[in-house]
Parts: C-alpha cells; structure tokens; sequence
C-alpha cells in the first residue's frame, strides 16, 4: 500500500513533464521557461541515473531516463528560442 | 560517496523549481507554463509528502515540504494568469 502511494507519486513527479513537453512542442514559445530549472533540472536526472546505477536500483534508473529525456527536450527549446530571440 | 551523490542529485531536481519560482514572481509571466505539469507535480509532492510520513522518512518528507510549496507557488501564479486571460 506504501509502495504503490510512493510508486503513484514517482508517476506524478516524473510524468509531470510531459504536459509541459507536448505544450512546448506545439507552441514552441518558451519565453515564460525558466533556462535556470532545465539546467538543474536535467544535470539533476543525470545524477539520479548514475545513483540508481550505482546501486543497481531498476526504478531510479528508469524513472531518471524518462525525466532526463523529458527535461532535455525543454530544454533544447528552451535554448533554440533563446538563440532566435538573440539573432 | 554515493550517498552525497544522491543528495546532490536531490539538491538539484528539487532546487531546480527555485529558478522558475523567481523568474514567475518577477514576470507574473505564465502563458508558455504548462498547468498540466503544476497540478502534477503539486499532486505528486502531496503524495511523496504523504509516503514520507509513512515511512518516517526525513530527506523525502524535507524535500517534498520544499517542493511543494516552491510548486504551488508557481501553480497559483498560473492560475491567476489564466483567471486574468478570461475576464
């Protein structure tokens, strides 16, 4: 009962990107998006990975492939649309 | 050594909502946050919160009171943004 509390809240925090993901890809304004969390945000997920790796711990590793994907996808549209602001 | 990893790594994704709660509260600039995303990710710290308390777990129960707070911030200067869209 714990484990499925903790298992539905690792499904929120991680799927919480992908809103974020699909309105990016389809506005691709990203104005609003702060580069500072992306940064954090994806050095974060690559930490987690090589933890979970570290300890052979399957829902780390896979809950941080999908959150280090998610939060590099931002964050390429994030820097795309500061470089077209810049030229 | 693995474990300051870990915490490093906790440091950042929970530390990475801290940029955009600045850049949100200085803007009052929402349009391209995804609401999805912040009733996620606030629901899924509830949960993680929660899932601490049962487990008597200190540094997911300090993370998440974090966490949740720096998101509803966020989340209520989304809503307030949408409200103001309407009227």
């Amino acid at each position: 009962m714990i484990t499925a509390l903790g298992l539905f809240a690792a499904f929120l925090t991680t799927g919480a990107l992908v809103p974020q993901v699909v309105k990016t890809m389809r506005t691709k304004s990203t104005g609003d998006l702060s580069l500072g969390m992306y940064l954090m945000m994806f050095t974060g997920t690559l930490c987690w990975l090589l933890y979970g790796f570290l300890n052979k711990d399957i829902p780390i590793i896979s809950a941080n492939i999908v959150a280090s994907v998610f939060s590099s996808i931002i964050l390429y549209f994030k820097v795309v649309g500061m470089k077209k602001k810049m030229n």
